[in-house]
């Protein structure tokens, strides 16, 4: 069994995970920053929590995998972004409170693998994770091994739009800038200011403001406008997926984070449609199946909780 | 020891190397393809001439290896961009003519080999090489394993400007359409037509046309015209560059090709500026060096008799 254990930006969850991938214990509680040793003592104590709450004992532990959005070497956590640590040695502070390896690795990297061993990414050897949120995330797991620590891939900055928009890394025209949900409600704002008719106003008046779901949702009412946002974004988002199928070839490339759960004909299926027309397979290799990925916010968990599998 | 072949576009060249990648002997011969059987008979009789030119014998060798412009999975050919064979099982074919194992690859994959063992790429586990002729080839070497065969990368059509140039794989904007030697003389020629005052002309009168380094001969007579092509190409140049290490992080990045002749203060120098500007590793993760390939027009032989390493 494994525990593991997902940083997010205002939580830290844990989890026991079998081999199986299933969660036999859970535990969520506030992210409370006090310093890195506190911080390590935080995930030895939740780390024992869920294997006690799981009726385990400590030496039917592997390890602690734990996924967080930041840099990872080894036991080193380079940084994190929403937390002041830079160069730590996590794992070494770690074992003083509870003596098992602690295993580190990008939010990111750790939904691919949740996702490679227990979701869309099932029986391929090939695999290719992007989450669509407020940036893009993005996991590779090719032949079997993830792409991580040093080499962890940060796909959401391939350029598609030579000094187009300006992206929070510093350069212009990276992909997050155009695919990302943020993205998407940049284009969905500029597309409501141009057309005061669309439904696009109403739509978001109900939910409160402009959100990811506001174009998806007034395109579902047939908003002519809307759906011209949700074609364009489409279309950035094929750009940078092809540029992923051509570079790498993966067997599958799962699309996950908050976009994903937009209706298939307007997201899945014209994504499918234009990476098959544009890709380089065609002229030969293989072809890639783009799938939803599967296991939504559980997949970084249960990533983490894998991490020993694929390193 | 092994045999390499080199299919080019016009010729096919082979090779005796050794285990250090020394050619012991060499033959080259003209292209001319009287169908897939003769073409077999041909490739094992130029490997049995240079075994024995090399003063080897056949049970020394442990394989012959071909590079060609094309796709392959395992022993078959799926096509060749230059030669009319589709979906033809080529090892089986040369194995009734000479008993020795027929191993198939992309050239620009051997190109990669080549150089990951014997060039720009020796001591890494993860490099990537492009080579700008052309189109743009790639082929990357991950955990000291070749992305061949189904998984060939077709790095030159990752997209870097949405809606961009129409690219000869059918989709626009791919980095080929900006950043290959055919780019920089379609640059290099739109310079010129604007700007008649130009050295460009003399520079390219001389030479008896536009070629990929009339620009960087331009520049280097102090042309300003000439110097903004240069500056723009490596522009595009290093969009691409930018991606590729985004995503994958290798240790080396070589650059190829006719173009890579150029004097570093005008490709390199300025390339590897903008691409450390550029790259998210930056923010944490492993710095990619950008160098030249060193093998030049024997990295495909090269590669191709040391494929069976690197599959």
């Amino acid at each position: 069994m494994f525990v593991g254990i997902d940083v997010g930006g205002t939580n830290l969850k844990a989890g026991l995970v079998d081999e199986t991938g299933r969660i036999l214990a859970v535990k969520r509680i506030p992210l409370d920053f006090q310093g890195a040793d506190a911080f390590a003592q935080t995930l030895a104590e939740l780390s024992e929590t869920v294997i006690q709450e799981g009726g385990a004992k400590n030496d039917e532990i592997a390890y602690v995998g734990m996924g967080l959005p930041g840099a990872v070497s080894g036991g080193n956590v380079l940084f994190i972004t929403n937390i002041p640590m830079e160069n730590v040695p996590l794992e070494a502070l770690f074992r003083r409170h509870l003596d098992l390896p602690l295993l580190l690795g990008n939010d990111a990297d750790c939904a691919a693998v949740g996702e490679y061993f227990c979701g869309a990414g099932r029986g391929t050897r090939d695999f290719a994770v992007v989450t669509l949120g407020t940036g893009i995330g993005a996991g590779l797991i090719l032949d079997g091994k993830l792409r991580g620590g040093l080499s962890s891939s940060e796909a959401g900055h391939l350029v598609i739009c030579h000094g187009g928009e300006p992206c929070n890394c510093g350069r212009r025209g990276c992909w997050e800038s155009y695919a990302s949900a943020t993205a998407l409600i940049r284009l969905t704002r500029s597309a409501m200011a141009a057309h005061p008719e669309s439904v696009l106003h109403a739509v978001a008046a109900a939910s409160g403001g402009v959100e990811g779901r506001t174009a998806f949702d007034a395109a579902e009412a047939g908003d002519e406008t809307a759906l011209a946002v949700c074609r364009e974004y489409v279309e950035y988002l094929a750009d940078g997926a092809v540029s992923l199928v051509n570079i790498l070839r993966p067997e599958v490339l799962a699309i996950g984070g908050g976009v994903a759960a937009a209706p298939d004909h307007l997201l899945l299926t014209p994504l499918r449609e234009l990476v098959g027309r544009e890709c380089y397979a065609r002229h030969g290799g293989r072809f890639t199946r783009i799938l939803r990925a599967e296991r939504g916010n559980d997949a970084g968990l249960i990533g983490a909780a894998f991490l020993g599998r694929a390193i």
